[in-house]
């Protein structure tokens, strides 16, 4: 006995979550994975409160039919507006991608320290990393920068290019010398601006990228509930809601992640 | 009697269309207008034939709801996928944006020209207007570009800084020096970035606003089918299927529209 084979249900607007499939993939490399990309409706980070909700819980219900034992939400758009109202409806644990990014932000700075938190237009509007990091630690004090030209930048794959440097510059240049203890990429994208952005931020800054801080999270939420499958080769299945040859070609060039026959679901 | 008092229904992915608006508000002062925006959904230009056909009929039958007497799809990616799906279902005269585009290019095109056409990539994957411009003029030669930076790049309100021009650039410059005789905005966002293409590609080059020559067309077929408005002031009312503040917002600061109270529609 391997413990529990059930698949683990990870949740994005589109391909961004996949740094969260990534990291899953690395640290518990025996679970079982079914990914959903809402494709349709990418990106979720300029809508209202009202469709993240709306759509999460159509994404999150057809996770729970594929039986499910967990549930990451891996957009932090869809963390930050709808992870109540997911909750409500789900049969199994569920876990966002704020928290575990808060958490490592926090062990980072000490009393009355600097955070300096980028996301989407959504996530930073919600201040639900403002909200959370000062709910638990009322010292620190908590800058957020919207970046909504990062998201297409990078589904464009054009992380590596000068450009990317160029955008960067423009959200971010102005926080250069303001000695920030951590930077949270509030985003499941932007870790793959991450070299760009510790050149715009300079090299000794301390970037927390949520998607490995949410796999740990999920490996110890995984144990403490019994449910970890400790076997050594578990398999991916892949669901979006529209284009699956683009998801398979950009999960490949971006991230070097063979998606192998993506399954379409539409609303 | 000042003619058909009707609306003229406008609709686009997002605020894109806004600009095939403002030119029918110019050439058609006295019109009424019902201009949906499916801001729920946007972009379509990375999205499938499936989704597209799928979204685009859902707007049009709401616009049929309102009585309109004439139907303008301002989205090119609609116009290139779903322009005969919606015909088939709809009461009304409905004209898409691409023919009007070719039809200008072709008139600056000598014998054997050279014609550039930009776009999202779902309007050049489709090569909607390679197969309308080489349908009416075999001779002319056609390369057809995708930018999909561009539309983020103009939602974010950045089509005056310099690194529009570099993204332009990462796009254009390749095609500097080829000669071309015209260069079709294949996309209702680009006439916003005009000076912009304009200086890549060098000031002597002609540039087809598919917006502009849209709103002649439009002026065209209502006078030939006898309902016009020839009344000097037309009312617009304005729907979104998300987020109204933000199109709102945009819409003025972009293209200093003035909407009023923006109507949601949730699908």
């Amino acid at each position: 006995m391997k413990g529990d084979k059930r698949p683990i249900g990870i949740f994005d607007s589109g391909l961004g979550g996949l740094t969260v499939y990534k990291a899953v993939r690395e640290l518990l490399p025996g679970e079982n994975v079914v990914y959903f990309g809402d494709t349709a409706r990418v990106p979720y980070g300029t809508k209202s409160p009202g469709a993240v909700i709306a759509f999460s819980k159509e994404i999150s219900r057809c996770l729970f039919d594929r039986k499910i034992k967990f549930l990451i939400v891996a957009c932090n758009t869809a963390s930050s507006l709808a992870l109540e109202e997911i909750r409500r409806i789900s049969p199994v644990p569920v876990m966002g991608v704020i928290s575990p990014g808060v958490d490592a932000a926090l062990a980072m700075a000490p009393r009355r320290g600097r955070i300096l938190v980028t996301g989407t237009s959504a996530t930073v509007a919600s201040r639900a990393y403002s909200l959370a990091l000062l709910g638990e630690r009322p010292d620190v004090h908590v800058v957020e920068k919207a970046c909504p030209l990062f998201v297409p930048l990078v589904e464009e794959g054009w992380c590596g290019k000068p450009l990317a440097v160029l955008v960067a510059r423009e959200y971010l240049a102005a926080f250069k010398n303001k000695k920030f203890d951590a930077v949270i990429l509030g985003c499941t994208h932007y870790p793959l601006l991450k070299k760009t952005i510790r050149r715009v931020l300079g090299p000794r800054v301390r970037i927390v990228d949520s998607a490995m801080a949410a796999a740990r999270v999920a490996r110890q939420a995984l144990a403490a509930a019994g449910i970890l499958n400790s076997g050594r080769f578990g398999k991916a299945f892949f669901m979006v809601s529209d284009a699956p040859g683009r998801f398979s070609e950009l999960a490949l060039r971006l991230l070097k992640i063979k998606t192998g026959e993506v399954a379409v679901k539409r609303f």
